[in-house]
């Protein structure tokens, strides 16, 4: 009888299935569109299906699955996983581990998937050997996930974490979340690409304005990537402040609570993390208390595209033996 | 046989030893001068005496005393008790808990004074019913103390709760730190103090040249409160701006944190209490995430100059149960 558990890894576009056995080895995958304007329940039901094709592929018996672990976007109850508002699915209190568990017939864990993000790190990627550990994924915006003594933090409300809403800017830019000077309206993609389509309209000569094919063309990861290998200016002045603020929001959060690891992750870090990591850790170093700084580790995260499923593994596992 | 500890609450001024009973009354106090310059040795041997004249005072006997809990200043380590430094009373490694344990003869528990006066308004004051709180003190910085799930959060390098040393303004007033932007540089009593009396060297007229006799005097925490009651409207101008600057270091902490209870004492916070809590309670509402803060409690702490000895009997108490 095999020992195995399902990780998926549920976003607003996709969801990806995977089979994981104990030694955290992905056995099969089963990637699905989300569709999310179906409804809920017909996500969730097809979720359901891309699990049993997962569990096919990797030739493996139903009955030796023991459960599922699954990171899904917004605030959520973990102990009832109930998804309680995620805007992208337009899902409003959605039983998404109740209906999934009872399609399935084994249990279905729950979990934020930048909490699943962050867990997944502190087992088998960057975060390893630490017990005390806050993950930071810099993206559209930027979310954290927080482990205290080998533990997920939620919070009594269940919604810690927002480390893209730490204020460090007072009157700074305006953030999504209608504030001025979050740490997410200074240093997240959407914040770059704000401040370079700002200056390619008013025509500053970056190579930026032929990727994009003169502004018509959304600024991506790799396009930033792109523009610093070459030394591109305008880039990397952008880029320059965005380090700084994003250092400087790593320096407050150590400053109150005291990590030993820091994980920065997500799209901008892994498409520019040799420009990034140095100088994030430079503007930490001048801004952290050196008793707080003394030991941290500033580290980029290890399993970039598979943080989601392995993560929501971990989750399936550790839920289990708790359970 | 009676059940007492001793809380004592040191600063750099003075030390209060006080006898506590079971019920959290306070039988009698002790006050010495700290007189740090004579030496740590000296310095620990007048608090044994003073703890010893307050177990006389309270006409007690001696074995009827099952600890002491003190409060002290600087990072310390809680377990070894001993204090790692404390530049105002220039105490480097001083091993305070195991140097007055052997002269007194019964164990001592030492922890942070921030800590302390957290914790005793988690279990005696304004923090009472809530598991997961906040203290942050306002004076001459700006300390903070960390409860989660009912107990003192320290981090791996028990330098957690530096609070005072969150940015909040990039590029913002220079801090005692060496930094830019901290809370404390923006909101502590020491930054209230510096705006106005660069205000006053310029003749901007207000009650203050009156109060601290043409600028001779320093500006206290009872002369703010003053010159807020007569509506002095400079007063008035500087602390809109050191309370909104508090308001938006308590959110962030909110939204990365998300504790139940946030306390607010401290010389200023007690000295203009009414001014201070409305204002900052608004602006907090505008910058914390409303899933952050929805049922957060903003509040004033209640045990005013009793804080630290009598989070000092708690912490005693907490330990003896623990050991």
């Amino acid at each position: 009888m095999g020992d195995y558990v399902v990780g998926v890894d549920m976003g607003g576009t996709n969801v990806v299935a995977a089979i994981v056995d104990s030694e955290n080895q992905v056995l099969s995958r089963k990637k699905i569109s989300t569709d999310a304007e179906d409804g809920a329940e017909v996500t969730i039901s097809r979720i359901a299906d891309a699990v049993r094709e997962a569990i096919g592929k990797a030739a493996i018996q139903p009955e030796e699955v023991r459960a599922v672990g699954i990171g899904a976007p917004g605030p959520l109850d973990p102990e009832t996983g109930v998804v309680i508002f995620a805007p992208n699915l337009k899902w409003n209190n959605v039983p998404l581990g109740g209906t999934l568990g009872q399609n399935l017939g084994i249990p279905v864990f729950v979990e934020n998937d930048v909490n699943v993000g962050t867990l997944g790190e502190y087992e088998l990627g960057a975060g390893r050997g630490a017990r005390y550990v806050v993950g930071m994924f810099v993206g559209t915006g930027i979310g954290g996930g927080i482990i205290l003594d080998g533990e997920l933090y939620h919070g009594p409300s269940k919604v810690a974490g927002e480390v893209g809403h730490i204020i460090i800017k007072v009157g700074g830019a305006r953030c999504g979340c209608g504030n001025r000077g979050c740490l997410e309206a200074l240093a997240s993609r959407t914040a770059i690409q704000r401040e370079l389509e700002k200056r390619l309209k008013r025509g500053e000569k970056t190579l930026l304005a032929e990727l994009t094919n003169g502004g018509k063309k959304r600024i991506k990861s790799g396009m930033l990537a792109k523009a610093v290998a070459t030394g591109d200016e305008v880039t990397l002045r952008v880029l320059k402040r965005a380090t700084k603020y994003l250092g400087i929001g790593v320096a407050s959060i150590i400053n109150f609570m005291n990590p030993e690891v820091v994980i920065l992750g997500g799209g901008v870090i892994e498409a520019l993390e040799d420009y990034y990591m140095p100088r994030v850790q430079k503007v930490v170093e001048k801004y952290a208390m050196p008793q707080s700084m003394s030991g941290v580790r500033i580290v980029s995260a290890q399993l970039g595209d598979d943080a989601g499923i392995l993560g929501a593994a971990v989750l399936a596992r550790r839920r289990l033996a708790e359970s």
